[in-house]
């Protein structure tokens, strides 16, 4: 007899599941059930539909090649079978049995299985704030909730808009309202900085930077304590201990939980920040039940953690797995590497493996690398700075991440997903420096931006160079006092120094970079030098020549190109 | 006492050599010697200069932040002496002596070393033709043949170039004359396709494809025989067995060898290819003389063999080797990888490992899997087609290879940047379906196309997929009769297949694909069904289908996708 596969959830792992087993084992009985009539959309295009970029909902439920993946589709082309509006309440593990309803008819009834799939997804935060269930809040959390965003924007009814949270879906749909609809947005980000689970807070202070250049309000370290209603109950502005901000719509964009009652409801083992517990056969505790997607917890690659990653990617790759194992293919998921990337306005930032903080936080002995080197070569017309950030593990000189930030474009991404397969596979510092990347000028340096990152790793490792972190740098230059053996050693082209000697006197010493041989006396013997230069490459060549003579110094990795990016109070303005 | 280091070459590897060896050993006294005038020159930039690209020679040889890399420069900032116009003419290994005279004053010396270092580059390579001497025969050797280059495109005479040889640099060459200039520009290849040595056929049949787009002329299997003159002695045609081409412009690109004959002469081991022979330190035979750079043999990554790769990414990363080994560090450069891309025009084209052909000579039991997926989701506006090919191991599954073609941007890059870093630490098939790229919409699919590519791989590898190659489906369109039990089964969108089937009649049965599972029966039991949509995607899916039902059938892997960028004379004209 036919085996009989339920699969629970219809967005993206499910449909995934169903499509690949049907293909291993075509002779499968295969249901998926869904309590929304809208079914295997692409849920992170939903900032790109809101924006305009993607004119109709639809191209979100269409195959590349322009069929809708709604019902029919899937019994005429892949022979599954699609029970829509059809909640699941309860499983029966003993018998086998998915009880669900039908909630346009509310009819009942019990569905076998042989094996069943959870791919419930996951379900945004609400926080507990009064006015949170107001009229005019808004999750991204399904198709439908964008149409109606979407209409309310198109209608003219949204000139103030405010984001509860400045993760990827927030700083997005930030985006979304202020670029195409010129609606006044803010972001408010409870923790001190955007992205905060991800980005290396360097990088996210060069994404908050560019949102403010583009009309955007950032406010971080701020949390929302009320959103309040006008007089038609509506909600009309968002309260927090700083400020209330006007809103003719709110976005609620506080984070994701896993989906995950049914299972904890059947006695399935879940984690205690409620990710089902599966293996690397992505078997739940019961075998007959598969789980994938948002509402899985997953192993982090890297730091071999516990965590969740509620990623299209991921749930795409997964479902992909569980289908093998149901065929009796034995795939294994290994874990989440940690990679990300993210459209901003003109810029992106990405990240693989671990930031500085979390490599901390998991227990390594971890050191970064800061470099800014130009993503093609320097000569070639298009060319641009792209800060890489790499963090390595001192004792095993492995690779733990790197991230990025950068324009639009996919240069930050070579780089990301160039050292996700070396990551993958537990590459070292010595691998990247020597990793063969691809070379034309019109694509990179002769020495990619990514192989000289590798380099300044391991110069550091091997205590050639010494830096300063730029948060160091930045206190000291917020109250020089603080560290009085310090001087700035600037070794930029006068041209560029001009306006920092004036403006910062005794503190600043410009001593041109192909000068320093010639004129390093000229550094008091009692001072450490702060060497700055564009992107710490010259600093580093200097300060071999001053370790050579005895001088101390600390060279500001990344150097201006990261300053200029964060943006800072005290750049002079000449 | 200070160590002395002499480097013979100063345009990539040598000055790479002596500024990290300054930077580790700050007292080392390092000469370079170089024939030429000019140095330390972005070599890879000459077509981009040539073309206008890069408005001024000086550029080549300016560093990121807009210094002249002369013996100035090197001496203030590096602490480096330059002796230009001077060649090196004999290497006395006992006494530790380079003999070399001053091409302008006719000086000769004696310069004494510690340890020596080659960075002799390579020579391009000139045909055994007659007239390749002529006036107006360049090579694309140095910096002065682009700048009388340049200058002939400026005083408007050149009107027809011809390229001899389809290489990189002569495909470079070709862009750069018939993009800004608008010369009327021909490429001649003596072997069957361009790129012979890099790209698989079918990538090279669509950069074939653009550059004719382009105006470019392309004559593939047809070599030089001659270069004829004017009365003024000035090249003016070249002639082929086929054809006689007009030409005020002749570029000789028909490769390079290694300029090894000083190491030769001196008595160390070089290669049968010309390849000066080093260990992995880069030591050469004699363990005071390193070489690094275009001169030296290197291993392929992949296949394990001595080859000659003459790239300025490696130049920079052997020449770092080779000062950390000069200076105590005993850094290895294991081998080249592969890895290579290229602009032309609007398209470009990249590689890592082994293509095809190249792992099935290297004795591998070699597959290959093709796609054609999106290069971001295909809802977002800027989406693009990026035809993969990957190559593989059947017994070990390791993937031996990767190449893309794409427009221009970096999407291609990232894919082969990420296998490239896959395939230096072994990856497999299976490490590559679940390799961890990084997702947004506006930069990848969820299941990337790299992802999806090892995907197609595994099912290959699997024997769940059987495909029909580009090169025998197209074989077969030219003569259906080889094949008659073959039959055309297209599953595309009937407004797609209507002009296929009211040309091919017989031949070319058209079912769409959401409709195989209800009509399969209408393919004719004794056909070989050759299934083709757009990507191969849908094609594998109906595979399945039809082999549940027991039809025979071949998927054509990339689809039409390929077919379409190959450019092929059958396509329907309504």
């Amino acid at each position: 007899m036919a085996l009989k596969i339920l699969i629970i959830g219809g967005v993206a792992a499910g449909p995934k599941t169903a499509c690949r087993l049907l293909r291993l084992l075509p002779d499968a009985q295969v249901t998926i059930i869904d309590q929304d009539n809208l079914i295997s959309y692409g849920g992170c295009g939903i900032p790109y539909y809101v924006s305009g970029d993607v004119s109709d909902e639809k191209e979100l439920r269409n195959t590349s090649f322009h069929m809708t993946r709604d019902e029919s589709f899937f019994m005429r082309a892949k022979g599954v079978k699609v029970l829509t509006r059809t909640r699941a309440s309860n499983i029966d593990r003993k018998r086998k049995l998915v009880a669900v309803e039908n909630l346009d008819s509310g009819a009942k009834e019990e569905l076998p299985y042989d094996r069943l799939v959870l791919t419930t997804g996951s379900t945004p935060v609400i926080l507990p704030i009064p006015g949170a269930d107001l009229n005019g809040v808004y999750t991204i959390s399904d198709l439908h909730k964008a149409i109606a965003i979407k209409e309310r924007l198109a209608k003219g009814e949204v000139g103030r808009a405010v984001v509860i949270g400045g993760g990827a879906i927030g700083v997005e749909m930030a985006e979304s309202f202020a670029d195409l609809w010129g609606v006044e947005t803010t972001v408010i980000e409870f923790m001190p900085q955007l992205l905060p689970s991800i980005l290396d807070p360097v990088v996210a202070a060069m994404l908050a930077k560019h949102l403010r250049d583009k009309g955007v309000t950032v406010h971080t370290s701020e949390g929302a304590t009320a959103i309040e209603a006008d007089a038609h109950g509506q909600a009309c502005r968002v309260v927090t201990a700083q400020r209330t901000i006007e809103a003719d719509l709110v976005i609620m964009a506080a984070g994701v939980r896993p989906r995950s009652q049914l299972a904890q409801e059947a006695g399935l083992l879940v984690s205690p920040r409620g990710g089902i517990i599966v293996d690397e056969r992505l078997q739940t505790s019961d075998p007959n039940i598969y789980a994938a997607g948002d509402c899985i917890e997953v192993t982090h690659l890297v730091s071999g953690q516990k965590c969740h990653a509620p990623l299209g990617s991921l749930a795409n790759r997964q479902g992909r797995i569980v289908a093998d194992n149901l065929a009796g293919l034995a795939s294994r998921f290994n874990g989440w590497g940690g990679s990300f990337i993210m459209k901003a306005f003109k810029v992106c930032v990405g990240a693989t493996g671990l930031s500085l903080a979390a490599a901390k936080t998991a227990g390594f002995n971890a050191d970064q690398a800061i470099t800014a080197q130009s993503d093609r070569a320097h000569f070639f017309p298009n060319q641009t700075v792209i800060p890489l950030f790499m963090v390595f593990d001192r004792p095993s000189r492995k690779i733990l991440g790197v991230q990025g930030f950068g324009p639009m474009g996919d240069a930050v991404l070579a780089r990301i997903d160039a050292a996700a397969g070396l990551i993958a596979r537990g590459g070292t510092i010595d691998d990247c420096s020597q990793l063969d990347l691809a070379y034309a000028p019109p694509f990179a340096t002769a020495l990619d931006a990514l192989n000289a990152t590798a380099n300044v790793a391991d110069n550091k490792a091997a205590g050639r160079l010494t830096t300063i972190s730029i948060s160091d740098y930045l206190t000291w230059m917020a109250n020089p006092a603080s560290q009085p053996e310090w001087l700035a050693l600037d070794i930029r082209h006068p041209a560029e120094t001009a306006a920092f000697t004036a403006k910062f006197g005794p503190l600043w010493l410009a001593i041109p970079y192909a000068e320093i041989r010639a004129r390093h006396q000229e550094i008091p013997a009692d001072k450490t030098a702060i060497i700055i230069c564009d992107a710490g490459t010259r600093s580093y060549e200097v300060q071999c020549v001053l370790n050579a003579h005895g001088h101390r110094s600390l060279v500001l990795g990344g150097g201006f190109n990261c300053i200029r990016r964060i943006g800072v109070e005290w750049w002079p303005t000449a």
